[in-house]
């Protein structure tokens, strides 16, 4: 059996007259996307599009909530109770749940965008939080976050579905963890490199990094950053790297993505 | 077999700090709640608190759908194109009925709010559209709008269940329509002659028009407007008449609301 | 001579079709009205009718500035660089200058509204920013803030006006600062308790600590709560009493307020 | 004395992420720039960005007003009362002069956008209310807008300063009018026609109807569209033909613009 692995993007990031990226390219490259939900960016025409293209390309549908915030576009943490946080969350995924379906479609996995994915890395109340509402919307949809974080931790108590996301142009402290932005050396600009990663990645397990070691990763999932000037080339390589060491590019819901049992598992 | 009817009242118009209506009162009063949906009010705190207290009581949950225009409040006509108008119906039925799944509810009618609604009485073009999303979100959920117009017709051409509204502080011409606002005696004050039309709609199935003649008229649902300063003094008139009429108050669910086969009909 | 003071207030904090507080009646008791200037609160309309109110009864006009969130109803901190806080604050003062102006009045002072104001007493970089707003908007304006903080030294090392606020209904601790809404304690609910202390604070220029200590304070500028239940009565109260100390109860525009000339101090 | 027109551009038509236009590269080509005010697009920070960048450039600062609409840009008609109109373009103009005044810049000329202009060339009444609140804010600000219309009529009414837009890349009837977009031939899109459109329009005073005929025309200042993906081509091409007919290109503020005394004007 091929082992499988999924491209993913966040999509659908425009607003009005707005756009951010060449999405319909990109969801020629990617198995599953990520759209916007209306709150930090994306509004319903822009979600009902992003979906139709997705839905004919066999794109994968997640929903990729975040913080109501157009002006920061999700990346300032607004601070709210845990009520405010859950019923946000919700009325996000409803409302593509129902633009989804009026074609046909199903939100099958989610992840949080920006300030809202970030604090939920490091704040297991917030993450609580998150996953309650993901979990109170479907039991059964996959959550993509980044593995040895309290995101992945409460969806793990939770029984949740965990996708691992890799960050092939982001480098990752001795811990696991990625390093913050402003250090030198965090974002990997090379789509060489980015593509030597993403293939050391699925095919070895493994990431070399910033300090020079090589350490265990998991990575269900690759990330392709939609709004960056080369975003298109660099899904192209990826794929392509992918595809070279033998792997099926394939969307989330081909996987079964339980602890202990998934044997679809790259590594 | 007692007959039945519906009362009910568009709530959770508030937005952040602010409240229209005596939400939690009414709640004891009505047994149907049209929800706004965070486009000309509303928020997800709000809709989750509405629908908390709303299932506490036994009230049915139904969306109230409307422009995305809080300045506004709804009731200023946006233009805009049958996409931008179906996925912003369907965006704001997925995000009430992901809250109100969470808390073990579920939106079983929907109405339309300011603008929209009246829109939908007379604009056919807007009204097919309005209902094409309802009946994609779910073609068994009940549409609640006034008889005798596009609304009506196009609920009925799309073989959806309607629930005729009955508008009992309005004025109605000959024709069964409503007399514009603007009219003079087009808005009744007076509880008593309130309370009399409602019992008269519901006992002989006929409203006393401006010119002073007698129509037929269907009246499945009695609405309660909220943000009127008495409006919680009026839900009980109209409460008691209705019971002392032998009537039992009962959310639409109750009912069956299929042309020609509901025997349950007031009249 | 007789000695003035200033009764100032949070105006125009609607939305659309919302109101907070009784504004009309408040504008008869006030003598300075601080108008929300549509980023937290307020818009176009109730900016312009606010103005209108306080012209008619001789009440000094102020921009309340805050952050543009009317979900958390500027209550909320939310991150920013200066140069979009400064950026913000400015677009708020010259929207409201406008409306002023457009029937002959003028916006005189400035106070910050919520955690942008709290923020801004012991923050010396944002108290600098907001300060730095200010003065490039108008070097005359007065600021309104509490007195020992942050805000207060970035405006008199910016060379402007300040007049120094009083919270009638808070308690104060021995350093001359609000005790957290948290503590017990922190809120003066009893209108006389409310009332004694303003005439203290006037009068004596003393405040009574949580702590039980006397301390000394600087009062130019009382501030009543438009919206707590009894603000109306309060501030009547508080009115009743300034006045009953022999104070005349004037708008800060009638004050020089510049540091060690300014005789017409209550202290 | 050398001819003068004047270039201008629909700029800082961004919003929080988001970016419509090359507007650097356009504030080195035109001579005066309409800034949108942060209602149907811009934002505080995009607006002292494009003030800044004016100002360097020696490009004349005006604002562009619009409906607070977001999503729609500005296009659909909002309907509004006078006041709220009237007030909501005070605000805009203000915001705008605060941000320009914080760098020593002045808002000299206002054009309105979209719906907003549409609607003002036909509607009497709203052209009246909009005029009145530009003339609130500053009676000796230059209105920019399409001649013989009634925002032209009623700003000659109100006794300000009209600057005919000569829009190069439109087809215009015999009256004088645009031909609206729906019809075939009503966009150029030709670079050279737009070219020689604007060399006549400023040399002969004329321009080639749709239907053939040659009519008199007025034009102070052209339009660049700054959307289209030649912005930049069309405006360097326009701004060399200008140069090569001999006119200096000059913002709005070099002129006169009253009417019968404009010893400066094209034609």
């Amino acid at each position: 059996m091929q082992k499988m692995i999924d491209i993913n993007s966040d999509l659908g990031e425009g607003f009005g007259p707005y756009r951010i990226a060449d999405d319909e390219t990109l969801l020629s490259i990617v198995s599953s996307a990520n759209i916007a939900c209306g709150f930090h960016a994306g509004d319903p025409v822009i979600m009902d599009e992003t979906v139709r293209i997705a839905m004919r390309n066999g794109v994968d549908i997640g929903a990729h909530v975040g913080f109501a915030d157009r002006m920061g576009f999700g990346r300032r943490a607004i601070p709210m109770g845990s009520r405010e946080l859950e019923t946000s969350v919700l009325y996000q995924l409803g409302a593509l749940e129902a633009i989804a379906a009026a074609q046909g479609g199903k939100v099958g996995h989610v992840s949080a965008h920006g300030a809202l994915g970030n604090m939920s890395l490091a704040d297991a109340d917030l993450a609580a939080s998150l996953i309650r509402a993901y979990k109170a919307f479907d039991p059964e949809m996959i959550v993509v976050t980044l593995p040895n974080t309290e995101a992945e931790r409460a969806a793990r108590v939770a029984g949740m579905r965990v996708a691992c996301l890799f960050l092939a142009d982001r480098a990752y402290d001795d811990a696991g963890k990625l390093v913050a932005r402003s250090v030198d050396g965090s974002v990997i600009a090379d789509p060489e490199e980015i593509t030597r990663r993403v293939t050391q990645a699925i095919v070895e397990g493994t990431i070399d990094t910033i300090s020079g070691k090589t350490i265990h990763t998991r990575a269900h999932s690759i990330l392709v950053h939609s709004d960056t000037p080369r975003a298109v080339d660099i899904g192209r390589s990826i794929r392509a790297a992918v595809e070279a060491a033998g792997f099926a590019v394939a969307g989330l819901s081909q996987r079964r993505l339980r602890e202990g049992n998934d044997r679809s598992y790259a590594q």
